[in-house]
């Protein structure tokens, strides 16, 4: 059993086995379950947390190391796994397979090095820890015979340096988006890198994963951003300036990125930042048919109009958050309807946004020639009231992943990125693959689909899937684990990447070698055993290839 | 003595020991001479080239390889040195001091991997040849015990795909910067890269240098748009998919891009095309001083400007563009200073050149913000007529060094790239090294510098130096080579990159470790050696450290 308490700390405390701050939630709307009931059928509640079904082996001994080691049941806990559903299954199931023997909180890279030296000669496992908000089981301790110590990054935080000639900001790599945009927001500056886990996650786990912001199309993905950055390995530090281009031999910041803390821990990252602007505006609009509207998208993007931020939801997405956005005042959207069928849109049509950034005037001329672009296509404007609330509450939507498991309704996410010419037949196979893979236990799933990352020759496609979720923890990851390995092999097969934004983790891992080839592993392996020659570091990403899903 | 003829072939026939085609030329004007005398003082002529001076060796014995093996001497000889100063030089002056032992000419990846295959096992060193226009000694042949075989890609060309809707091509890595766009250009569309070498590098070659073009500002680096591309090494292929983006692990692209032949032979490439603009303009300003420039450039491109060129030349450069540029009609020379003294401008000013594509209306708005801009920054407008000048005789330029060393004038380049608040101290740094490096001898340098490659956190340097040069070989490489080493010391303790688009080779490559670190190149190395065990492919460049500027 756990004791509660702990892992204290200043501000709003972390939930454990859900989403976010204590005392926050999101509930679904009775609309919205209305709609999952009919799709998936009835559910009965997953059980919640509870801390006294949970329990805290007996630690590993460990080498001594420079800095103190936390042995802390809670905070053991609460370092052994990421958000990812199973995570959360676990978690509330009280059956978490292992967890870290310590946790550590370096004060500087040197004391990572340190760390990193004493556990390379002592066989230990080191798991960077940042946000904690892998969804592909990423910081996940996976069950050993070698002892494994979570090593958080929450003490490199801060801003270091800024150069605001070249709007350049150095920051700690532990340092979390609320923190970055605040001490930007001091000097008139923003990152504008914004991803669904922006209150939670860190720097240094948006460079290892590669992440992408939801106003990638404004501000660029992290691999754009990310200008200069410092890797501490077990066998030595890399610190690679920050130049704004070079053909000084391969980029080796490419290495980093994506690392996934299996070549070392990010400590330091460069980062090219923006002014603020003073005006963030978003349009909504309703496209004929989810065909009309990849077109609009990618003839926006292919345009080079100056927008932020395009969204482009499906019928099933549209329908829901219709279900959601509307369900305060159900009588708009009857006339909203009304006006669409009348404009020739049959059933829910698919939902767009649009978002611009800048000063009046700028934001005004983009979502003008957004407007005539989205006319072409015919879409029918709907203003820009649902941008302003879905700007509002876009941090708030995951929370509602834990109220739906509260009734039983288990829901994640999945996404990909493929060139325009394959987008449309990708997203139908992937929504088949979801759609039917659980048909052999007479189970359905519900599942949505949006664009929320284009560029010229192609776009991100993120897929939302509900089940029903069994409340054994054991048959409640089957079923999920199922879903996984069915739209995964879509995706591959369909010739979309494995991952436009959550990684590789140990969940993606089995598939690496499809993308890449055996002689990119052996590449990404020997760089690996340069770095850290006795396989210490997160040794279960990326390049092992054993499936997981089901730890 | 080398005979004439052998390396025929349809087309315009290239010159040895000399840029380009037979039968080009680009005469320095009187001004442009008399601006170099008063400034590095009368020379006298170099030697030009005598095929009966330069020696062919016999070739060493080579194993038996799947395609043809070319032994002819004038075509070993025109695979042996790039097109650096000292490669001129030294086939000018008759002292090449290596040849490759073969040429050979594969039709297909497959051939490129059995000969890659039958050379590591004879021990056989392979230099990948696209166009032949390193400037960094990247694809030179270097005095060895192991025989060389020159890998020629001129067979592995063409358009081989088009994918209109998601913007991407895949091109044989051979093909010429002419072909490319003359393939393209007949389905509307254009790749948007050129660099000054375009007529006669290749794709493949652009890669392997992470090469920019011109153009840069509005279509990208060669790493924004190479989107996939395949790698044929000793031990293996890689085929990296096109991918929008991707978080699938670390980008292996970039570990491709820029490896020189270091890593692997690159012999497909997919790009990321757009539609052919109706319209490419540029307006010419002149600046009051450097600083007023630079700051002008930044706030162009930190306001997103929608360019697709700037250039920024020194007053120096500017001098001698007007000589070059202005010398059929002096009086308007003399009525432009006029204009200009009224304007407050005294000496030269800075010469800009900012260059927009599209319809009329795209242009015409780009230019007009452009001169908003460039008006708050003291900028006076000289129209398009010098834009349309340069658009027209820009891959004319590198005649001019031959015309140069015609008359004992040497002339180089070499270039870097730094965060804005590097920039000025930089390029002083870099202008005091070349400047003084000669002082040794009582030799004067003329130093022009201009700024091309404009990022929102920095920018690239371009220095272009004149020195005279000794008729005897040995010397003039002598004195390049201590100008050299000046200025790559200023460049790497004045915080620029080792290159921005010329690449390391073998000439940058004893600063390498600087700029990436010991670890750095330990990780490159380990990656090396996992594609080419035997080590056979372009050893020294890249990641062999030692000193070849003289070789």
């Amino acid at each position: 059993m756990i004791p509660r308490g702990g892992s204290g700390g200043a501000g709003p405390r972390r939930r454990l086995g859900a989403w976010g701050f204590e005392g926050e939630t999101y509930l679904p709307s009775p609309q919205m379950l209305a709609w999952l009931q009919r799709r998936i059928g009835a559910s009965s509640p997953y059980p919640t947390l509870d801390l006294a079904r949970l329990a805290a082996p007996t630690p590993q001994p460990l080498p001594s190391l420079p800095v103190e080691q936390s042995a802390d049941a809670l905070d053991r806990l609460t370092h052994a796994r990421g958000q990812g559903l199973t995570d959360l299954l676990r978690l509330r199931g009280g059956a978490v397979p292992a967890l870290p023997d310590a946790v550590v909180r370096p004060q500087s890279a040197a004391e990572v090095e340190s760390i990193l030296r004493g556990c390379a000669a002592a066989g230990v496992r080191v798991i960077p820890w940042g946000g904690g908000t892998s969804v592909t089981g990423g910081v996940n301790v996976i069950p050993g015979a070698a002892p494994v110590v979570s090593l958080d990054l929450a003490a490199l935080t801060g801003l270091q340096s800024l150069d605001e000639t070249s709007q350049l900001a150095v920051f700690g790599a532990g340092t979390s988006g609320p923190a970055i945009e605040a001490a930007l927001r001091e000097r008139g500056c923003t990152l504008g890198h914004f991803p669904q886990s922006w209150e939670l996650s860190t720097l240094g786990g948006w460079v290892a994963t590669r992440a992408s912001g939801q106003e990638s199309l404004g501000y660029g993905d992290m691999h754009h951003m990310a200008a200069g950055l410092e890797l501490v390995a077990p066998n030595g530090r890399m610190d690679l300036p920050a130049f704004p281009s070079s053909a000084a031999g391969p980029d080796l910041r490419h290495l980093v990125l994506g690392s996934e803390g299996r070549l070392g821990v990010i400590t330091r990252v460069t980062v090219r930042i923006r002014p603020l602007p003073p005006l963030v505006r978003a349009a909504a609009t309703l496209l004929p048919s989810w065909q009309d509207g990849l077109d609009a998208v990618r003839a926006l993007v292919q345009q080079a109009v100056p927008l932020t931020l395009i969204r482009l939801s499906d019928e099933p997405e549209t329908e829901t958050a219709m279900a959601i956005g509307l369900s305060r005042h159900p009588w708009v959207a009857g006339l909203v309807r009304g006006g669409l069928r009348l404009r020739g849109i049959r059933g829910s049509g698919c939902l767009m946004l649009c978002g611009a950034a800048g000063d009046e005037r700028q934001v005004r001329e983009a979502l003008e020639r957004t407007t005539a672009v989205l006319r072409a296509h015919g879409g029918v404007g709907l203003g820009t009231g649902p941008g302003r609330r879905w700007l509002a509450e876009r941090f708030r939507h995951p929370y509602l992943r834990d109220a739906l498991l509260d009734r039983g309704i288990a829901t994640d996410t999945l996404e990909t990125a493929a060139p325009w010419s394959r987008v449309p037949q990708l997203a139908d196979d992937v929504r088949r693959a979801l759609s039917s893979a659980l048909a052999g236990e007479n189970e359905a799933t519900a599942v949505l689909c949006h664009v929320s990352h284009p560029y010229r020759d192609g776009a991100s496609l993120y897929f939302t899937f509900f089940f029903r979720c069994p409340t054994d923890v054991e048959r409640a990851v089957a079923r999920w684990a199922t879903l996984k390995r069915t739209a995964t092999a879509a995706i591959v097969a369909g010739g979309g990447t494995l991952s436009h934004h959550h990684g590789v983790g140990s969940w993606h891992a089995p598939w690496f070698k499809e993308e890449v080839g055996e002689v990119g592993v052996r590449v990404l392996s020997a760089a690996a055993r340069t770095l850290d020659p006795t396989g210490i570091l997160n040794p279960h990403v990326l390049l092992d290839p054993i499936d997981r899903l089901e730890v």
